[in-house]
């Protein structure tokens, strides 16, 4: 966002403010920020704002759009700037973000026309500068983004310099709704989310399950062509494996609340403990409890030492916040020489993350997601041509889906941050190793300080998908430290005992979030080698039913995943409903066609394609399938 | 067991037991009864038996045997039995055990040489007709089986009438230790279970992990033909889900304990409440804990009328007991025509267990497992027809691994019991529907009142393995009633709603417990489609490394697990380390095999093939794999 952006969409939310007043008087404002999409005002109104009453703000904000009125800036002392606050009965809200300014900061005013906000600026110089806005919607927000406190209505808005640029984004926004995954997600019943199974835990629909299984299916290939082991772990982990680790404390806060033993939970009841000790104890089960109390009895609890006697605190299980551990002890499980490195252990493994439901959307946020997975155990020399292959890996995946417009980020430790495990030698190790990998992709990359993992760097590859959205999907992650965390190692050709390198990946990153953006990406209409089903055979009339099955019966042979529709309804009928669950491919089956073993192909790719042979149409769809295209070639109906 | 033969048992333990006194005049004894396999005396005993006392404790009863000792029954007065006890010092059990006796039952002692014992009979009448026995092995056996209690030393042995029987037995005994799975599945690296991950959490390793994906694809392939559909859902659900669904509480004490909704456990912690309440509220998170302190605080907290409002009753997940409530809930994502049934779902899904420490046994008893499960929603019209494809599914199962040897068992509900769901009409229906499809097998089976599950009966499949073991695998299962729970319905040709039966079935049962009893079934000599590593070329010298090379890649191409040995040790340690990993066929690569473009075979199932061209070898391959052969008919290598 360039500057003169920010300065028209931070004007546009204080004519918003000052429209919404003009129309609801009592209104209490909060703030209203412009941001990378646009700008918003949070209000407080007992009236509920409806879709028309939006109408009704933007007209008004046209008004004084047409008034022309300027934006003046003032200084004033923090004592003024109350006294202006309260005159226009605005303390709910203002006075708090007045104490929000720090001490040695100027406060400021702007005024435009009758509407005066405590704002820090800059503004555009009069309101006739803002010549294309919109509002958008308006939402819920609580008050700091703090559930506990009071709940506003947001209302959203955008704009740009020119009327242009602003039917282009509406046009991008519409775009986006047109292929939002939810939506297309429902129509094509690929997937459901159930509030009695649990929010944000997807149910993967026949249709979808196919798509996930032809894209495992792919990676999977990959794989074996790269010398990966598939491996399988159980979903859940005790807790002290999660200690060892590091993901427990350290993603306590967005992990589900552990499992208790059962065992230990009796032997608790049965050897009897105060309440205290009882809540304390239930760390593992929820550490919430425990501090819940705390506050509440004033003392605190949890670090009374009966408490940290680690005899005395109860072991229980996690939902898997992570695959490495496990795939750790499967490295660890046996003894290992140089000569077996490197280890590269494959799984779509299924991680947990406690995701507030404000925060759930669709397959894209959600609480369990399936990684395609994998950690390779490698020497220290070995890390550089590992790195590659990974990298090559993504590549090979993204470009496959066409999504070859990609940026790579390489994220590394902050220095300053205190959050990050073990020594500075191997960080700077895997963070140039990171960087020379990065270097080999010949493209240009950003390295961004503080956005490595706990256990060391990593490469993230942003994605841009059809209508220009990036998405953070593969990533590869270089680790020294989990090893040591473990103790793991190797007998090398020194016959002495040295310590493995980690290398975390995931070329989809999740299964769920993965397809979530596919189907926004394709807007529903896969690739012939994805779509849940690839052919329809429409006959016009039951004298070719015969035919029909048979050609369908020798396309299911083919592994072709296709129906037949037998309905009594017109043939524009059946290919409306085909058209609207985007079938790749409908055949139309007529007499003539029916008579010269042939069949009449219309393609969603390419419209109608005129009459060919079942055998070259045979020949055609198996080769589309097995080169995984992304389309075909206008002219291959005829090869 | 012939009465004659629990005779000889039982009388062989008292027989141990006064062996034991001589040797040990200190021992306190507990029980010894007859069992199934053999017998076992329960012994109190300071000092630890080792394998060596074992022995002497052998020949001390061989010599009772020798001295021909009568055993002489007498009728006793409780007064009378309990000083006869006390004579003995062995008051410590014995007298616990006088009391277990029913009042109107007449006590009796049972005495051979010195050896006095509380004991019902019969016994045989003299000594020397113990023939046959053997002492096994000594574990620990708590008191009662109740934890609580001491520990005490349990002997086991075995005893058959004829010293030919016992040796059987033996050779039988011998061969299960040779077969055990636990053994094998170290030895051959095909799993491990760690005890940071958690006991009964079966890790796959890369080799296990081939056979359970080649099982996966197996059964997928047919599948795909019966017309299933794959879906994924997820490993945990709503605690209420299974409320509905009945498994909550029904499968409570052997479920893991529910993991708590943090949003909940906050409001808790926010609101504020007293111990009692907070203990009794996290019920979902473990009723035990506040059943102990009910105990403790000699009330009733958990009835408490507070705690029973289910608005104040904490919610949570629960890790899946089972997978049809997720099913189900697909289901129900869409309406249904008639037209559309029957619904086939099919996933590798896992389910939860929580399983006694003392009950884990390697893969075939764990806590995590994970079923080749399916559930089919159709009408009753077509229940008849889609048992009988699922009792063909699961009969190409086992037939296609050699477990042609079964028994069919059909489970219908105790009348008498209240634990069913549902009305008598619809198990009445489904009980007939299982006995006709049972009938269809033409084969014998049996109906066994109280071995339905909760929500209807089922065919069991129990397999004999080739060592004569059963084991209790595929199942099937008729459902009127979990419809009736989440209320399914799909439109008829009437136009009307009508409910859908249900059909749960897992041909495998579950893939952990499947491949544990694979593995002893094939004693690790899997057949060539299921071996992890099915090929290793073992080049005699480096002069044919490059045509052992190419080989290899010949190989690999055509999607063979092939290895390449190029170790420098001798051709008869190569040989011998293939022996020890049961790697199916072994190619021996010499200067005239490179230059004949040929191998020498040896195969596990034919010992030495002689020396065949790598076209012949690689299309027997192919053909070997490709029809899942158990093994390869002599002569096919000359194919």
């Amino acid at each position: 966002m360039t500057p003169a952006l920010e300065e028209i969409r931070h004007s546009c939310s204080h004519v918003l403010a000052a429209a919404v007043l003009r129309l609801f008087p009592e209104a209490k404002l909060d703030i209203g920020p412009a941001t990378e999409s646009g700008f918003y005002y949070d209000i407080d109104l007992e009236h509920k704002l409806s879709a028309e009453d939006l109408g009704r703000i933007e007209d008004e904000m046209r008004k004084i759009v047409k008034e022309n009125q300027a934006f003046v800036r003032s200084e004033v002392t923090r004592e003024e700037a109350a006294a202006l606050i309260k005159a226009r009965g605005q303390e709910r809200y203002k006075l708090g973000r007045l104490d929000d300014i720090p001490e040695n900061e100027t406060v400021t005013f702007y005024q435009n026309g009758d509407f005066l906000d405590l704002c820090g600026g800059p503004h555009v110089r009069y309101t006739s500068k803002l010549k294309a806005f919109k509002l958008l919607s308006i939402a819920g927000a609580y008050h700091r983004g703090d559930e506990k406190n009071k709940q506003l209505q947001r209302i959203y808005g955008t704009a740009f310099e020119t009327k242009e640029e602003l039917a282009a984004h509406l046009e991008r926004l519409e775009q986006a709704r047109a292929r939002d995954h939810r939506k297309i997600g429902k129509d094509l019943k690929l997937f459901h989310i159930d509030e009695e199974v649990g929010q944000g835990l997807v149910l993967w629909l026949p249709k979808g399950a196919v798509i996930r299984q032809e894209l495992q299916n792919f990676i999977s290939e990959e794989l074996r062509k790269q010398g990966y082991s598939q491996v399988f772990t159980p979903h859940i982990g005790k807790l002290s494996l999660y200690k060892t680790s590091g993901h427990f404390p350290y993603y306590k806060d967005s992990q589900f609340p552990a499992i208790a033993e059962p065992d230990a939970l009796q032997q608790l009841a049965d050897t009897g403990c105060s309440c205290a000790e009882l809540t304390s104890r239930l760390e593992g089960v929820s550490r919430q409890l425990a501090d819940g109390l705390n506050a509440r009895s004033g003392q605190t609890l949890i670090e009374d030492e009966r408490v940290m006697d680690p005899e005395r605190l109860l072991d229980g299980f996690l939902l898997k916040p992570m695959n490495c551990p496990h795939h750790i002890k499967i490295f660890a499980a046996q003894p290992h020489s140089y000569r077996d490195l490197p280890v590269r252990l494959a799984e779509f493994g299924t991680v947990y993350r406690w995701e507030q439901s404000g925060e759930l959307n669709g397959m894209t946020r959600v609480r369990a997601f399936t990684q395609d997975d994998a950690h390779i155990f490698c020497t220290e020399e070995q890390v550089a041509e590992e790195l590659l292959g990974c990298l090559s890996l993504v590549k090979t995946v993204l470009t496959t889906l066409g999504m070859g417009e990609y940026r790579v980020r390489v994220g590394l430790r902050d220095p300053d941050s205190g959050k990050y495990t073990g020594d500075a030698a191997h960080w700077d190790k895997a963070e140039e190793a990171c960087r020379q990998a990065a270097r080999s992709l010949d493209m240009p990359f950003t390295e961004e300080p503080g956005e490595a993992a706990f256990y060391g760097p990593k490469i993230d590859f942003v994605v841009k998908d059809v209508i220009g959205r990036e998405w953070q999907l593969g990533t590869v992650q270089v680790d020294y430290n989990l090893g040591v965390r473990f103790d793991l190692s190797y007998i090398g050709a020194d016959n002495k005992e040295h310590r493995p390198v980690l290398i975390h990946r995931a070329p989809f990153g999740s299964m769920e979030r993965f397809v979530g953006v596919l189907i926004e990406h394709f807007g529903g209409d896969f690739p012939l080698w994805l779509a849940p089903e690839q052919v329809r055979i429409l006959p016009i009339s039951d004298k070719v039913n015969d035919y029909a099955r048979a050609l369908l019966a020798r396309l299911r042979a083919a592994d072709i995943r296709v129906t037949l529709d037998t309905h009594s309804d017109k043939l524009g009928a059946k290919i409306r409903r085909a058209e609207l669950e985007k079938i790749p491919h409908t055949l139309v089956i007529g007499q003539k066609e029916a008579e010269a073993d042939s069949l009449s192909l219309r393609s969603r790719a390419l419209g109608d394609e005129g009459v060919i042979t079942a055998d070259a149409y045979l020949a055609r769809l198996k080769h589309e399938i097995a080169t995984r295209a992304l389309a075909p070639a206008r002219g291959d109906a005829q090869a």
